[in-house]
C-alpha cells in the first residue's frame, strides 16, 4: 500500500494497535516507552491523548538514528469523567455499569516523530459510542473472560461481548479499537512527503 | 455467551458473516440458498434487504426439522442508486469513484426462522459511511488486490485498503462488514425466549 522510506517503530505494547498497523500493511518494530499515563486536568481529554502520544514517541525516538517513531494514547470519557483501565474486577463492573445504556466518547491521540530531523506531527480522532442497556449477568460474564482488564473503558469493541454491547458509533471504528488507522494513514503519507521535500531543500 | 437451545444454520456463503457469528461465540452450519438477489424497485432498500434475508432463510429452512435458520442480505445505496457487487474491474472502479469523498448508506437485513414452528423474526440495521477523497492510484491498487470482487459496494471496511478509505461511520460497524451482530444478538436472545414460552403454552 504505502511505500515507506524509513523503518517504523511503534512505541506501544498494545496488541490491538500492532494488529491494526499490520492490517494496513505496515511493517514495524515494537519498542515500548516508560511514560506514565498521567492525566493533566488543566487541558482537554483530546489534548491529553495527543500529549501522551507525543511523550511516548519522543521518549522512544531517543534510541533511534533514522526512523519514524509512532506513539498513541486512548482516553475514554463519560460526562467529563475519564475512564481508565480497570484496577480490578469490581472497578471493571462499575465502569461497565456506567457505560450501560448511554453514550461516551473515545479519543485516540497519535504522534509520528522523524529521526534524525526530530520533526513531528500529531493529531487525534474522536468517536462517540452508544452502549445498549446491559444486564448485570452479561457484565459479569464479560469480566470473567478477563478481556476488560487491560482496556481503557473496560471493553474492546472488537471482543465477543464488546461487539454486542455497542449499539452504534459515530466516527472512526478503529479509533475505538485503539488506533485511528484511516487518519493515521493519510497523516503518515503526507508527513513522509514533507520530510522528503525538507531533505531535498 | 448466549446459550443456544437449537442448532443454528447460516443461509449465507459470505466468509465475513461466518467470521462475525464466530466472533460472538455462535456455533453454526452453513447451508447456502439459491435465492436470486433481485431488487424490487417498488419497495425501499431496507425492505428489500429484509425481504431477501427472509427468502434465503425460508428456502434453507425447508431442509431442516429442528433449528434456527439465519438469512441476511446487504444493500449499499448512494443517492437512491443501489450499488451491487461489481461485475468486473471497470465496474469496481466506477463504484469506488462514486463513493470517493462522499456518504453512502449500508443496509443489512436479517431473518431468523424457527423450525419446526415456522415462526420467524426479521429486522435490519442502517449505517451511514463517509469515504475520504480517493486517488485513482489507490483505487487501482485496491482493485488489483481482488478484494472488491465479491462485495456489495466494491469494498470491505475491514480490508487493508477499505479501512483507510473510510473516514467515519454513523451506526453499527459490523453492519457494514455484512452482519449487524449487536442487533442480531439481542434479537436472537429474545426470539429464543418467545419460542420457548410458545412451546410451554
Amino acid at each position: 500500500m504505502l511505500e515507506l522510506k524509513k523503518k517504523i517503530i511503534l512505541a506501544s505494547a498494545s496488541p490491538r494497535r500492532q494488529e491494526l498497523l499490520r492490517q494496513i500493511g505496515i511493517d514495524f518494530e515494537v519498542r515500548t516507552s516508560s511514560v506514565d499515563e498521567i492525566f493533566d486536568r488543566s487541558i482537554s481529554p483530546e489534548r491529553n491523548a495527543v500529549r501522551l502520544a507525543e511523550l511516548k514517541a519522543f521518549e522512544v525516538a531517543n534510541d533511534f538514528d533514522d526512523a519514524f517513531i509512532i506513539g498513541a494514547d486512548t482516553i475514554v470519557v463519560i460526562n467529563d469523567e475519564i475512564l481508565g483501565k480497570p484496577a480490578n474486577d469490581e472497578d471493571a463492573f462499575m465502569i461497565l455499569k456506567k457505560l450501560s445504556g448511554t453514550e461516551h466518547r473515545v479519543f485516540t491521540g497519535f504522534a509520528i516523530v522523524d529521526k534524525p530531523s526530530n520533526k513531528y506531527i500529531s493529531d487525534y480522532e474522536e468517536t462517540v459510542v452508544k452502549f445498549r442497556e446491559l444486564d448485570d449477568d452479561e457484565i459479569l460474564s464479560y469480566i470473567k473472560s478477563k478481556s476488560p482488564n487491560d482496556k481503557a473503558g473496560a471493553y474492546g469493541i472488537q471482543d465477543d461481548f464488546g461487539s454486542v454491547f455497542v449499539e452504534r458509533i459515530n466516527g472512526c471504528f478503529y479509533n475505538v479499537v485503539g488506533f485511528p488507522i484511516s487518519k493515521f494513514y493519510i497523516t503518515l503519507k503526507n508527513f513522509q512527503k514533507e520530510i522528503e521535500l525538507w531533505i531535498e531543500k
